[in-house]
């Protein structure tokens, strides 16, 4: 029989089971550490809850009992990915620390559904730490991807780039020092204790700045499937691909499944299918010979054979 | 000198403090238990993240390290929920599994800002369960409030009330099981084996379901501010009225700012502050006069005077 | 030159062009008029903002003016979609009246990136109008999908099923109704003046509601391409394929890149695109093959050719 | 009788009333004209959906019939906004143009329920534009408040420091300008035609860029009454100030409300509260004293009166 326990606030509840919050080993061995990105930038957990059980639990209360069955766990994390079951995914959340440049901070912070808490350049001094790029990254703009760079630099040209970016942002930072200097200095310089606020308006795109953020895992693997994509600027790629890493880790039959369907996936239009349709079926392919190649799923062969209209018929 | 390890993935950091994830033991202790609300439902803690320290820690990479002189941490939290610097309380996340009518469902619902994942009828059968209010909890329809109820009724006619309702929705559950019945019964029930998503039509608003339903602080402090007010569903309060408790347990301080400066709080509108600062400057308040009541920090009698309209002279 | 005008509240701008808003005759024409679904249920357009010119301009301003050059407007549109650059869509709004079973709003509204306003049953009475199935709708529990049906009944059991139905929903509104009576009626009912809100408990889950619903269209389409979809039950479904044609007439370009793209669509995993690409370099396919049969863009030929690994060699 | 009509796609509807999009000649005669803002900003309207009569509509939808009889519609939109029933101001949707400094983009940003489509300095080449402050803008960091300014110069040191923002800006221009070159130029500047990606790094924080903003008219209330307030950055103030103005052509009782209720209004704690309860009781205030002195509607006076515990007695 159950008995009834009293709580603080006068809470009582039925002496169920007492459950300790789940955790994964091979994040926590991570958490605090800092992952360095860029020439001044890192990502560090700071904390994160729920692990693949909890993605599990939330799928079993919407899909009902009938999926233990016939599904693993694994299994049921893969269809949840594949078919785009998503809600399941944002039961987990994690919170990172990350410094990154300003130029970084304003492509990730496109991505609404998160929670954001930054260093304020209004209330604080900020630091001389600034992104230059290494000489391999930098190159000249591409003509065939208008958002993008191709070719490279000979060494000492980049050298002499890197060094114009760097002499720049020195120079930026030094009216900043100048403007936020409360007295003047022996050295001559003027400071005219001007307002945080407007004195940071001078300095480079590339200023490190820093935050804390938070995102559910369904969130954070869309945020990856665009910034861990080579269409993604160099920069923010970096960071994203620390990131990559940390969900390996934290859930990696999940970051399995990512990669098998959606990183590595291909999505053909109506008529490219119609193309491969044709081709196919002209050819005379049955599932037979598809089955001396595949090593998919019941589940997924079927799907597989009905997306190219392949006849069912060879299987007698 | 900083080392650098290796970490899964070929990630390295340096080694910097590792830190556990912050807990907090008052609502740890509460994990699992399940709080019983209304006739058949519940409402369980199964995770959460992060604590009042993880407010203040955001808060402060926002304001900068000012804030750690001049403010205590109980002052700052405070502080921010005072003025509504709302993102900090955006970085604990808690998770419950909650059983409730879906007459309740649909309300809570409409707060969108929140992760859930609901039981499926369209998958599973429904459990022969439905809310019957308490005798004390029906009465008759307010006539000037539209929304709500006023008054009571006898205690014979509250138990035919209350009757008629359980025996509808007894009913309703009949045709119900009839419908999802695969087979005819020995009792001569006419089992149809209807599709589920179907056979549920017929079933009755106050039929509970259950769901996991994961959000953040400061959306489940807005949640609670619309939710715990005396206007809201008495039934919807029931539930709102145990989340008090467990925000309670788990940030004491940002509860204790709550109740002081929402719950309690008012609002007057710029009509309403004409109206009050001229009573009250009619008759020669001072700041001395509140002084003398008050018990506020010095920020906050600044403030209130200030709103007031009080003569700073008296200071002298 | 410039000369600047006064607006309104001083405002003062510079006098370029007045533009008027943009507008979609084809949509105009269907403003205001009910397109019925289900029984009972209908779909309004009341009112939209934007047309495929807004989501062009919002595209052009971000990707810079080069993409004038290289594509059409359709070309872009076309793009923009298979690419999911999807914020463009966003800036295309519409709003919707809709009345809808409850069971169907409780899917609808998990689509959380809306505005709704719904009709309250606790300020108001509910009309007596609920769902009923039409015969040929009425289908047994599938056993291969378990959220689906599958199969027919015979006409006459499916009258039956269609009557128990309607007769449990009738029963309950005369419980309702007797609630929500605030008199005793000449037969014989007793009106017990119950509270609104807790006399609605009672009502079946088929029970309309109505919302005013607005949305994006990059939401829109996100909602369509689950809710038209084969797996979606059926009512709802019902309703998406108005809201599909409603879109045809809004934004047709869109709609057509919708339907190649998305609905048309298949992606393969990265296992199944090894095996495509396995038979078909196996078989020695060229471009030129494929040549033969396609209609593709060039782009989307070479992203094609690209994604099975075909040699481009052949083209010599 | 209702005449079934055929209309694109096959739809057919009841011939019901043909309803025009509901528009505001106020804010038409402001469409694409251009308001300035700051020395290279500026703010128009592309398009907007809605106005006062749709944000009645979703009320009344939502608080039954009965709103119609007891409430003007003016009455009624001050009833919503005092007392946050926000959902309807969410049926009334404006897209903007924006032309703004980076800095003041990464403030308004953080307003995550909008719809933006920026400038992207990826794929494009940023215009030698940037924010100088007025001389009257330029003030010393204050000391009481971290994140503000506070005092003045006097014009000559003004001066001297617009010169250095200017200077040092004009200098990371020409930094970047030399990065995009794609060849040397005559008068011996190296173009190393550096992608645009990269180059942009070396750009000020002030550098102007453009954006379409869409948003809810509940979320740019929520803007504005964050950004429009003293302790917003004056830059961005400069901004909202704009907006609201637009807002008032707009939504004019909407307005009215909005600076009555929300920027007029002052918000007192439990305790506060408790202060001037314990004052006015004091001396004996009663209804009939506050009478005679408030214009507040009869429902906002008891309300008023509640809130102070103004005795009742004084009205025999």
């Amino acid at each position: 029989m159950q008995e009834a326990n009293t709580y603080p606030g006068g809470l009582s509840a039925d002496a169920t089971h007492e459950v300790p919050r789940p955790s994964v080993p091979a994040l926590d061995s991570l958490l605090g550490h800092s992952f360095p990105v860029l020439d001044h930038g890192h990502i560090r957990v700071i904390d994160y809850m729920g692990d693949e059980g909890a993605i599990l639990q939330a799928a079993r209360v919407s899909y009902g009992k009938g999926t233990e069955s016939v599904s693993s766990d694994r299994g049921l994390l893969r269809y949840l990915l594949r078919h785009r079951h998503t809600t399941p995914f944002e039961m987990c959340e994690i919170k990172l620390h990350v410094k990154l440049p300003v130029f970084v901070a304003r492509q990730w912070i496109r991505h609404r559904t998160a929670n954001v808490n930054e260093y304020s350049a209004r209330y604080s001094i900020l630091a001389r730490e600034f992104h230059v790029p290494e000489v391999t990254d930098l190159a000249p703009q591409s003509t065939s991807n208008k958002q993008g760079r191709a070719g490279s630099y000979d060494l000492a040209e980049a050298a002499a780039i890197q060094a114009m970016m760097r002499e720049s942002c020195d120079q930026s930072f030094n009216v900043y020092d100048a403007l936020i200097y409360s007295e003047d200095t022996d050295d001559g310089i003027i400071g005219t204790n001007l307002a945080r606020e407007t004195a940071r308006e001078v300095l480079p795109m590339n200023t490190y700045t820093e935050w804390y953020w938070k995102t559910d895992l369904h969130n954070l693997l869309h945020f990856l499937s665009l910034r861990a994509d080579p269409h993604a600027q160099k920069e923010i790629r970096d960071y994203a691909e620390v990131m990559c890493k940390l969900v390996s880790a934290w859930v990696p039959h999940v970051w399995e499944a990512f990669e098998d369907y959606r990183l590595g996936a291909h999505t053909f239009s109506k008529q490219e299918m119609a193309v491969i349709r044709d081709i196919i079926s002209g050819h005379g392919f049955t599932k037979t010979h598809f089955q001396q190649i595949g090593g998919l799923s019941k589940r997924e062969q079927t799907a597989f054979f009905e997306a190219l209209g392949v006849s069912q018929e060879a299987e007698a």
